[in-house]
């Protein structure tokens, strides 16, 4: 035997041993210890990578996420009429503005509660209390991240809710109740529906899954706004004598920025709900999120082809977005197939949900109601369907999204008639034929153009 | 010799026994050692780390680049006629999901062929099929990170040629025809020229270098875009009686908001090449992609003031990506300097290949066959100029070059010619006059505005 | 006494040896070790996986820098009227061209002087010099990124100050002399006075504390825009016989797509200020800089409702950068509720310091002074009241701040005199009239919509 064979079988030994202790160590850190204090942290070598690389995924994707909203706000603005841009952009402003601060005051510790809380309620009102630059237990539901980084991850998804909303009343929506409505239902519904699930709930308990949150964000949002439209009622000269006239957005270009801008923020959303950086989960979040996404845009493009006979372009913007609503549930469970699928499905039922709830007269200038409230139902169903952990069920799928539906429908329901019967939730009539950018802020969206009245 | 030097010094030897251990186990285990599972992979604490960091960044880096069809929908909208706002906007929505949704269905295995097949052609047809998820041997070319990493990076690439051609051939091209020219041209005919590069094919085997693809996606795209425009022919009212009319593009917020996201997805583009995130190299990368781009504008600024007499904004947003083109094919191989030289000829370029095409006739709404052709081809060469590494010649980087564009230019001749031949792939004179955007989608991009008829 | 429990225990020693021995390893590297290869660092695989990801967050941070110019031009072009767009667009792009160019070839060495200059002005003329690939001394200044890496973050910032005052002084300042105005402040001014404290120089001697730049960059900006506007006098029209004309924006939606483009890019402006990407303080940055942002927007929603009647979308907008140029200075040295009160102030500021600074008929059309100047100023001070390092002090900040302040405003009243004395600072009154899209361009922003002559 040669010298240098020795050597390799010597430093073979050698590589053997220290595998196997740091393999060890990782894995009883990963199991066994609880961390407590970053000077603690920091002096474990093997551990810390990986820590600095899932929490800082964790704050891109917040920053992803949060570029969603103005994907929501070029969106909702290209949609509508050009007499009412302020008006959705000054909304959009104030409800990411409120949405991150509320989630400080009470959000955050209402949808995630300590254990000792009753289901989160208890934690109501309650500020981010528990040392928000600590890193809690690595093996516990905060691993992999600190509280701050969760904060914010959370924060950016809460305000989406009210901003779905707020492209479904759109157009005659007073401003004051609005801002109520909208407050009161980021800082609290959201929260405690959120808890039931995502706090670690009755609805985990059962375990119902939604992985990034189909029914959690969308279908409550979509079902919240719903409500709220039909208590406000729709646009003047939408339904004249049992007929619907078409209401053209203002730009397509907005628009498109929009779905863009909400797709590449989708990598954020559905990425970061991994809550770690694993290469296979994130990378296959990754997969998933895409195609169905462009499924989506695909089912929707052939479909109105077909249906529709013409090829509208805010058919395929609104067949990317249910393909991304309905991926979300499963995004981390569901096979690349499967993912296909999903985005077929969802954007053929965009395009007849949208129509069919024109046709029944509930007016949503956005196709909010179908994009996240119908999508949002299909894809947490889904995940029934494709999913390839068995423990996934059709039976649990459905009464969780119901759940959530049901919840939001009845809660805006109540919050939008209260605000309706208090200082008012709709402009006056005038004021609607005139836009709310000049009623409601006294500025034009687009002063030195000339327009053409709609 | 007191007490705490000689603990010091056993801590040294310590120290260097841990180090030499620790060293030499990633020097094996990343020359030896094949790893086919992720369990097996995440017991080695040592190696995860750093696959955890650069699968992250190719996932980031593929949402970067999918920006760009955001960037790509913006810059063609804003340089063309509002009337073909819409029908712009719907081809990039359609292109992107049909490359992301191709690439799936054949384009990966196609472009990246196991080496059993023969250069790829075999792998036609074959979809997504060697298990996503997992990781490959680490010393091969999929090292440090995941096949849907790859895949998905890929794809984002993918679609971007078929997008080139949009933009040359907006205004008149027939909506159906060009989406099955798109089609064909993302699904088959760019992952068969990609894989004699980039999937180890005869031109890598020669030696020819293209980094992040100047040939391979922009020359491929431009020179693709040349054919299918010649075959096309230019808009009505372009050449009147020998004399080039101006059609001037109606958004040049629209065109910069294009042109800065395109700059941004570069980074993604050229950054995520490194295919890791190998700190010399990407910092290098993000260092020529940047100056390039600022010397490609500064260039461009400065030969239009002189040349055109004017500043023009449309040449200065074009000076950008032609730097941004021209750097591609060698971001990772040429000093700072060699970066800037590189963007500085490529602005001036641009102007002179925009001005010379109009001048023969050949109707290129958006300047890309001069962007992306003109400069890619440049960019290829440059490598043969200024590259630090002596194994790139001139000659080998001409060949590659020439070997896409002409492959690009034949193939999109002839995919062009039958579509023309079959459905047709060009728009009446009347719905031409009218604007694509009622004609193919009966849809206004603005219909809040009064328009100048153009 | 089992087997299990045997091995238990043996594994546990093994285990605090092995942490003890990578520990101490880590601490060692980090204090002594200067590396000077690339080579020597990977082999170093405990340090090796911190310091791709340190660098890699510095890289990311660097392309959400970059994407505020896009945030710039979009936010300052719509704020002030179509006319004028394609001049503001095209001298962003200069802007972020030109500072990029020359941050490489003069201001990376002015602002962080070599040990031996002279306070920094040795450097200056200085290219890039040290080596832009390799890594420092893993202790010092540069730990953590590479040379490159950090040019490039800091290269992104330095054209901002330029892009302040572009918004300042648009609708009448002559380009030619604006950009050569822009590049000497790009080139010598800014990197000079940011020498003074992140280059090492007199002022963090003295203990200043500015983590991301409130003064540095932006009271620098807006003091240099508030001298350049006093040298170029106030918009035609804007004050006639004593009275304050309002001068609407032209793009409410492009006003909104800049701020929100802005936050986003402030994630790396602030979050990569960490320099590395630690956990703890990175996580931090992002909740201060988001609340405070939030709390900004609330604040001047809230001020404007109340004060000027009507909820300003302009004002909401100004109020998230007055909230995030106040929190820049010590947004990882407050806790969150300073976060939030930094926020409120600088919103409430924001929003009286625009109708006085309007009502001196200091005529600036994007508010720039006010956001960046008065607010820089805010931020800075701030620090001295919040921070929870006591080191900080109210009275070393009033001091950096104002030596900011004025060195800004003095160099720029100088240099903007010079060039109104020499080539000329501001169009005729006929140009002005016509709009400098014609008249400095020969290019409408929109070609294909009807204007109302403002």
């Amino acid at each position: 035997m040669g010298t240098m064979q020795t050597t390799r079988l010597r430093f073979a030994s050698l590589l053997v041993v220290a595998i196997a202790i740091l393999g060890g160590a990782t894995q009883a850190l990963a199991e066994e210890i609880k961390i407590t204090s970053m000077e603690g942290f920091q002096s474990m070598p093997l551990v810390y990578p990986k820590f600095m690389i899932d929490n800082l995924w964790i704050l891109i994707s917040a920053a992803f996420v949060f570029i969603m909203h103005l994907g929501f706000a070029t969106l909702e603005s290209g949609l509508t009429r050009q007499k009412n841009t302020v008006n959705i952009l000054f909304k959009n402003v104030f409800i990411v503005s409120v949405g991150i601060i509320t989630y400080a005051l009470t959000g955050f510790n209402t949808m995630y509660p300590d254990p000792g809380d009753f289901n989160g309620y208890l934690a109501i009102l309650g500020p981010i209390g528990f040392g928000g630059d600590e890193v809690a237990n690595l093996t516990a539901n905060y691993a992999d991240y600190t509280y701050w980084s969760d904060f914010i991850f959370q924060a950016m998804f809460a305000a989406t809710a009210a901003t779905i909303v707020s492209g479904a009343v759109a157009e005659r929506v007073k401003l004051t109740g609005f801002m109520i409505y909208a407050t009161i239902l980021v800082a609290f519904l959201y929260p405690i529906a959120g808890s039931w699930k995502w706090g670690g709930g009755w609805l985990d308990a059962m375990g119902f899954y939604d992985f990034a949150g189909s029914s959690i964000v969308h279908a409550f949002g979509g079902f919240s706004a719903l409500a709220c439209v039909l208590v406000l009622g729709p646009r003047r000269g939408k339904y004249v004598d049992g007929q619907v006239r078409p209401i053209l957005g203002h730009s397509m270009p907005l628009a498109t920025i929009g779905v863009f801008l909400l797709w590449l923020g989708w990598f954020g959303f559905n990425g970061g709900s991994v809550l770690s950086a694993d290469p296979t989960l994130v990378s296959l979040v990754f997969v998933t999120t895409s195609l169905a996404a462009a499924a989506g845009a695909l089912a929707s493009i052939f479909t109105s082809m077909i249906y529709l006979k013409k090829p509208d372009v805010s058919m395929a913007l609104n067949g990317i977005l249910a393909g991304l609503v309905g991926i979300t549930a499963g995004a981390d469970s569901v096979t690349w197939v499967g993912a296909i699928l999903i985005g077929l499905v969802a954007g053929c039922i965009v395009v007849f949900a949208i129509v069919i709830i024109d046709r029944i007269q509930i007016d949503d200038p956005v196709g909010a109601i179908s994009v996240h409230g119908v999508c949002g139902l299909w894809g947490t169903i889904a995940v029934g369907i494709f999913s390839t952990n068995p423990e996934h069920s059709v039976g649990t799928q459905i009464v969780g999204t119901l759940s959530y539906a049901l919840f939001a429908f009845v809660a805006s329901m109540i919050l939008a008639s209260v605000v309706k019967a208090t200082i008012g939730l709709r402009v006056s009539a005038e004021e609607e034929e005139e836009g709310l950018d000049m009623g409601e802020h006294g500025q034009p969206a687009y002063a030195d153009f000339q327009h053409i009245n709609n």
